[in-house]
């Protein structure tokens, strides 16, 4: 018998991390860090994040419908920790992690990070209450990237991002690209072409 | 202005990368590969996979109320990715992967994957019908890893289980661990202590 039991847990490995940016009603910004958000639809574009009622950041993406999902680089990672474990309600996270606010073109209250490579401006769309963690499912009205982050074809080249990813606790950086969609029945020289790259 | 604008898509990275396994009613197993996966609440812990409803084990997952989220190592790769482009409908994964089913304790009709380092066994508790995918969110009714990822303390050591990620439509090994929930805040006693493993 190869396996042993867990406890049920949030086991699912790697998550993404993300800094959501939001902003109350009065216009005072925050930023929570989240693992527990996806990709939910692909036409249109939907994600979700889900977020603990008691979290500061609760009660402002309920009163304005708004967050902006923000990237994380690894130079980020130390600023996405804090604002995972420190609270909106006692201190300003943009000014204590030098981050800036940026504005977006499609929201009305919550602001971008200027610092993100890559940041998805997010209206709720349907919330789900449940036992611990209220699921904001949000449709993606725009999106904004890095000049830089951009390949000659003017597509995103994720390896230029350095973004990381989470499991269980920990942040990791991503390596090599192992593959692409497709690759395990490519023929011989669409595998040549595109694992050169 | 340092952004230029993307059309809005999925664009939200790393994602995960799982293969679900499910079983029909009449016992036929099938193994889907995808990315639209993630926690969704933490007590009790639950997840959701989203799935198009043309996808061969949408009916499956309907009929049966049952998956299981089988993790993705880098040696799996090639299986997932197989697992992602092909379809059920005509051919047995399990087979032509040379992977095994293995009956879970909690589920009636969905086995895991042997080969898998770590699974879930999932069982549906809401589905919510999105645009184009099926939202599944489900309970974890267990949960099983090979022996020899645990560390001595009985947890799952991440490093030892090589998992991938993937970034619109690359798979990426992971590399080095940047940090642990809390590092950006912590002594230096317990900086010292963590970040040497």
């Amino acid at each position: 018998m190869p396996f042993l039991d867990l406890k049920p847990g949030t086991m699912l490995s790697p998550t993404p991390v993300v800094m959501a940016s939001t902003a109350d009603l009065n216009g005072n910004n925050n930023i929570i860090t989240i693992a527990w958000t996806g990709v939910v639809n692909s036409k249109p574009p939907m994600v979700y994040i889900s977020v603990k009622p008691s979290r500061h950041s609760h009660k402002a993406i309920l009163d304005t419908g708004e967050f902006v999902i923000n990237l994380v680089t690894q130079k980020l990672t130390e600023a996405a920790d804090f604002c995972g474990v420190k609270s909106g309600r006692d201190l300003d996270k943009f000014e204590l992690c030098n981050l800036h606010p940026y504005k977006t073109q499609t929201l009305k209250y919550a602001p971008a990070i200027k610092e993100a490579p890559i940041w998805l401006a997010c209206k709720v769309n349907k919330q789900i209450a449940l036992p611990s963690h209220t699921m904001f499912i949000a449709d993606i009205t725009e999106i904004k990237v890095k000049k830089h982050l951009l390949d000659e074809f003017g597509r995103v080249d994720y390896k230029k991002a350095q973004l990381i990813a989470y499991q269980h606790g920990e942040y990791y950086a991503l390596a090599d690209c192992l593959g692409f969609f497709g690759f395990s029945i490519a023929s011989p020289d669409v595998l040549k072409r595109r694992m050169k790259k």
